[in-house]
């Protein structure tokens, strides 16, 4: 095959790919809820979202008394294929290696849920959505949302399942903020939680990184006031270069280190040119590459917003107000090497828990992998999540 | 005055500076030297380039015996305007606090010299100067530098003085890179040297952040392939974005909480859009806007490559043999806070210093500003330029 070929090759298999992405805004390939559009969603910021659509996976059986289910929130570019082949991409699901039979989190006991949020471009209602004032996709008139507002979409479909109390709720990142909210606002709804490499709150340094991928965004001309979705651009390029700065973000500076050093890509020498001639160059260059295919760069301007506003301490004075009278019992994990959400962070959830006399355990995981460190088979994390949950499931009766 | 004269009055401005920043590419307010056509400067890469100019400021005097001589080398973004006003930005020198007379670098006693560094944008050849060749700016076409070839550029200029031996070069972050490698390459030229916040090499996560900056400027469409000069447009979008990337950087985590935290710009609550909510979104947005007006951004694509070229070790096959038989009098200084070029990255410098027995004092300072400590005015820094420079004056004789 020549190389012309490959590289057609190459473009159409990315077009079919960004084809699939954008399908899924409106098919997803996913069990489907919509709310009908005399109950919008109220989001904090006094705006309304009318039809509430939300996109979601399940795994596992529920349970006759409805006691067994696990609610999982995802991280900013995340979804709700946890376990399962991804329908764009073709990989397998995010978490499959913790969540599955047999797995820490068991499907054959438990019933997992995994909802695309508030925001998202997996078939959940978002910028990408069709906005039902004008007939087209929303853009810029989607309005700015919260992590609240994503955990009360959530709450929608919890109800909307029948489910009065959820077993746990657990997420990373972004996820755990999520699992936060949940414990905060909805008290009597969540038995246990796992709110895992997070904060309670967006530091300025993480303020900082996503403003710069914002602006990175915003800069393309082919983002067009966030009105790109009926014309044949993309702002692909800035959203690139906003995956790639966020992404040095993810790893820690010994894991960048260690797999990529100074090692020159495909070549002896420097080539004296703008070239990638290092490994680690190359590197970010495809996860810029692949991203652009499966992720909606607006949906990126709103979720990072949101995490960028997500404030605890803030929303109920004090952090520990936040949490007061819980019964729910908490495990708190953080990760040695995370510079993203660092122990420091998660250290202050396990402290305002203490302050109102929580149940929570605090685990801090030996990890050199840095923030990523939670999508990963790390041994001591699964014993972790897996020890937490059998002993919660023995407390509340679970089979 | 209305709201639109402001910003008519605002866009005048920037557009004033730009332009005079265009100026110093071509009409430097600096002096200058231009080595004939015959004379060109070969480069690692194996070209050419000719003619070279080289723009420099110097403070005051030369001694009879010419052994007074302290070259400084400036940082990524800094230039040859050490200590006065800079014909740019009307704004004090870079180093202003540190070089004067009775300052640390006593220009009383010493004559300082600084030049704009090979591939630079204030009056040195790089990018942005005439291509003999097309008689058009270089672009692209300008070849890809290293460390070693602005350091062999700067010799010429110290030859053209009449100086064969400096009393000292120093320098922080690239500038302290330059002093190493001119303690390399001319052994003989080097009385003592202070390579400060610096780095033998650059990381994986030092070329990460870099390449996220270059792809922001190669994103934007105003580069035109880097053939913007002739053209009314500049990639000012995408260079703003690699200034902001590079900027969270120079900071340390806790000087950006201490500074900005969570604290909301000219309002009271957020906005529920994407303004500039946030203290750190402005500040952040604000060196980004300004920079573009001061520096060209082919120079920024040439000079971070330059920087993620440097590897003393891979150079010289290990890093003490870049030093073998150095006579050079070092002092390398860190700061605590500085995860740029962390005190473990100068410690490599002082470990092969140690392993070729040269005469070396290290100093980790205290602070907890990053990276950006080495151009404030920090006690104990100043207070240690003055120590290292006044005892090895005395032993040089220097009045």
């Amino acid at each position: 095959m020549a190389a012309s070929d490959t590289r057609n090759d190459g473009a159409a298999r990315q077009q079919a790919q960004a084809d699939a992405a954008l399908r899924q805004v409106t098919e997803p390939e996913s069990q489907v809820v919509r709310f009908p559009d005399n109950e919008p969603l109220q989001l904090d910021s006094g705006r309304d979202i009318a039809p509430l659509t939300i996109a979601y996976q399940t795994y596992g059986t529920l349970n006759a008394d409805k006691s067994n289910a696990i609610l999982i929130c995802h991280a900013l570019t995340g979804d709700q294929h946890v376990a399962n082949t991804h329908p764009v991409t073709g990989k397998g699901g995010w978490w499959a290696t913790l969540v599955g039979p047999g797995k820490p989190v068991d499907t054959d006991r438990f019933f997992v849920i995994c909802a695309n949020i508030l925001g998202g471009c997996m078939g959940s209602t978002g910028p990408a959505s069709v906005n039902p004032a004008t007939d087209k996709p929303y853009g810029v008139d989607f309005p700015v949302i919260t992590i609240g507002d994503m955990v009360k979409a959530q709450a929608r479909l919890v109800d909307y399942l029948g489910i009065d109390q959820l077993f746990s709720v657990i997420g990373g990142s972004m996820g755990g903020m999520q699992a936060l909210q949940w414990c905060a606002r909805y008290k009597e709804r969540v038995f246990t939680a796992m709110p895992i490499a997070t904060a309670p709150w967006h530091t300025a340094q993480n303020i900082a990184f996503h403003e710069v991928g914002r602006q990175a965004v915003m800069a393309d001309p082919d983002w067009q006031g966030g009105a790109y979705y009926n014309t044949k651009a993309r702002p692909a390029r800035g959203l690139a270069v906003a995956r790639m700065a966020a992404h040095i973000t993810y790893l820690s500076e010994k894991a960048l280190q260690d797999k990529f050093g100074r090692g020159l890509q495909n070549r002896d020498a420097h080539s004296f040119s703008f070239d990638a001639d290092f490994k680690i160059e190359s590197y970010l260059r495809h996860q810029g590459s692949t991203f652009v295919d499966r992720f909606d760069a607006n949906s990126y301007l709103y979720i990072t917003r949101a995490m960028d506003y997500f404030d605890l301490e803030a929303e109920y004075g004090k952090l520990a107000a936040a949490f007061n009278g819980t019964k729910t019992q908490f495990c708190v994990v953080s990760f040695t090497s995370d510079w993203l959400y660092p122990t420091r962070d998660n250290k202050e959830i396990v402290k305002a828990l203490n302050g109102v006399a929580a149940n929570v355990s605090f685990v801090e995981i030996e990890s050199d992998k840095g923030h990523d460190a939670f999508l990963l088979e790390e041994e001591v994390f699964f014993a972790t999540v897996r020890g937490f949950l059998n002993a919660a499931a023995k407390k509340r009766g679970i089979a």
